[in-house]
């Protein structure tokens, strides 16, 4: 099917927010065997919303519009879509009482201007939306199927998949795609490209693209067959080889985070966690935490900032922090050992270091970080020097102590 | 001026590319004065091409297209053009010379296929491309100027900034554009509609949009004015009146963040903070000492995941979370009193929650949430409930805690 894309609000025009979502519907649309012809994006005005659906109808067998649906006084698009259908609004009270009770669940009282979210053209079919407040609509223009979502990604994404995809017409797909990402820490693109010489003769049918990412680089395997089998299979053969070539430092596949990878491995020996942290300042145990069930394994975190709080609750001796200082291998280790000690967790990791931009010195520069990790036969530390600013230095620690964990847990190191 | 960005290619409508030349393009021309009337995306298909060309020239008063000027086969822009104007394409020495340069400065030979980049059509003028190889194309359509520049990002950009905008100078009214952004916690979009009622009448010059994000409504004011300082006094003016109305609930301006705000609140009392944080897992902790400088009063941070670790390190008493559980007023209270105690730092925040998705019961449901504030005189609960999954739901309470620690220190609590 020929589909046109129309995206809604001013918001787009002046390139505050990049079209994210038009990029999302084209992909799904294509991986749908459909043809996306055109992407329109206009302003939040009555007829400039109604003349791009007019225009739209005439070129395209579907339309998927999204934007403008919301509460406020700038969103526009269904009094737009009543003035092309020329009918009034008809204000739906089922929806009026699902939007009161997710207010009512949130003990929240129901805003008067939230009404107009329950209000379609007469001539039209609201879509429903499971995750948000305003129902979608959907109508015909002539023979042509049109269908209006929210802007907001979550919502727009549900329902385009339950509610819009099935609805079209699909033109089978000659061909599949599917692709893959394998994510590696604790490696640059070029070392990365050296270990992995020969794919391209190897695997000519598979695209391999390197994606430079803050925390690591991203390898995207792009695969086009006839056939989902077929595509599946030469992914699967290709990461085996990369895995391979690449000695350890591929640590998750697609949308796998390392703390996801940690927790399975965690959950896998029956393990607990705790977390001692200095210039990270409780990003370890943040991602750590935000992996559901991770209340599990993860057993409690400190963020040592001060050296007081090192001592107080690690047990870090105070001649150790005076003779070697807060930044030091020794100081990484006996973090490490004291969390686990004072939780009774299984495991204890530390990091310490200096994320900047001030607190460096020549003997120990910003970036310089030591990440330790301890259990109950050994205890391992490593040194890093990250070169980029506080944000960059305290992620890419996070991610450099979380994959020691991994290494560790995994029998790698 | 009114003007239409054409975005051309295949790769944009399948969204493997997200289309962010044309939020770019969208950004300076408004900046610039300019109007965006509509971004259009099209496929690499002459006819297509061409059509879209004409429509934009019937809507607007300049044309600014990227895109389909490479060496390869399905680059089709200037063929499309050729078409419109009907005229052959013209080939320019000069332009071959300069591609062989780049060619060469690089030690490699000029492929032949690159010889159609120095080709333009015949009544079309080149755009000089500083940083790479294929000129833009500058032509009138009627009375309308058209201008094509290629889709790779860092070449448009210099040719817009360096050839076009000064082109478009003077021919529409003399009009700067200013716009700022102020973000709020803890309110919904349309209960912020309902107080900001009577903004529309009061400034009319001021476009007012709601944005709703992941952990709060960005309000985005706009302004065209004759002057910078006109429009910087209409914005100075519409935030006054925003802030009055809003009562309290807008915490930053612009790029400022929940946690800069309430560094520099503590900063300004020479306080320092601690943390005992259970359900953010460490989020507060990690978004205060991303700050540069918070170590200066960033104190130190508990991650209390267990019940062990709540009674260890905050004194939180065994009977309190017996008797009224480990999410309730009470231990939120506790946990904030107990950071501070145990810490010695001026003021102690906490929270206590279910983050989902398991653990939640029909007294506790997954999103319930105390948030606490303990300093020398007061201790301060606050209770949520928040609707989204595990991620929103860490993101809200983070922020919700740290805008209690900013009413608090800010004296609005």
């Amino acid at each position: 099917m020929n589909i046109e894309i129309l995206s809604i609000g001013d918001e787009l025009l002046t390139g505050f927010i990049v079209n994210g979502n038009a990029a999302w519907i084209g992909e799904r649309l294509t991986r749908a065997g459909h043809r996306v012809r055109r992407v329109t994006v206009t302003g939040d005005r009555d007829e400039e919303i109604a003349g791009a659906f007019s225009e739209a109808v005439r070129r395209s067998q579907a339309v998927i519009a999204t934007g403008g649906l919301g509460p406020t006084g700038d969103d526009r698009t269904r009094y737009a879509v009543a003035q092309i259908l020329k009918c009034p609004l008809r204000f739906f009270p089922e929806y009026h009482d699902r939007i009161r009770k997710r207010f009512e669940e949130r003990d929240m009282p129901l805003p008067e201007s939230n009404r107009v979210q329950a209000e379609i053209p007469e001539q039209a079919e609201p879509i429903p939306n499971p995750v948000g407040t305003a129902p979608g609509i959907a109508f015909q223009l002539g023979k042509v199927p049109c269908f209006v979502l929210p802007g907001v990604s979550a919502e727009m994404r549900v329902m385009l998949t339950e509610w819009v995809l099935p609805r079209l017409q699909g033109s089978g797909p000659p061909e599949v795609f599917e692709s893959r990402l394998l994510k590696t820490a604790n490696i640059s693109e070029s070392g990365l490209q050296d270990r992995l010489h020969g794919f391209d003769s190897l695997f000519p049918g598979v695209r391999l693209a390197f994606l430079p990412r803050r925390a690591g680089v991203v390898l995207r395997l792009m695969v086009f067959a006839v056939s989902t089998e077929n595509a599946l299979r030469e992914l699967d053969a290709a990461e085996e080889f990369l895995r391979k070539q690449a000695g350890g430092v591929i640590y998750g596949r697609d949308g796998e985070e390392i703390e996801d990878v940690v927790g399975r491995l965690l959950l896998a020996k029956g393990w607990r966690v705790a977390v001692a942290e200095s210039c990270t300042g409780g990003l370890i145990a943040h991602r750590l935490t935000r992996v559901p069930g991770s209340s599990r394994y993860f057993e409690r975190g400190i963020v040592a900032y001060s050296n007081a709080a090192k001592m107080q609750h690690l047990g870090v001796p105070e001649e150790m922090i005076r003779e070697y200082g807060a930044v030091s291998p020794e100081t990484a280790r006996a973090m490490a050992e004291g969390i686990r000690n004072l939780s009774g967790a299984d495991t204890g990791v530390s990091v310490t270091g200096i994320a900047g931009p001030e607190g460096g010195t020549p003997e120990k520069p910003v970036g310089l970080v030591y990440a330790g990790f301890a259990d109950s036969t050994r205890v391992l530390v490593e040194r890093h020097r990250f070169p980029g600013d506080r944000h960059l230095n305290q992620e890419r620690s996070a991610v450099a102590a979380l994959d020691l964990v991994r290494r560790a847990l995994g029998g790698m190191q």
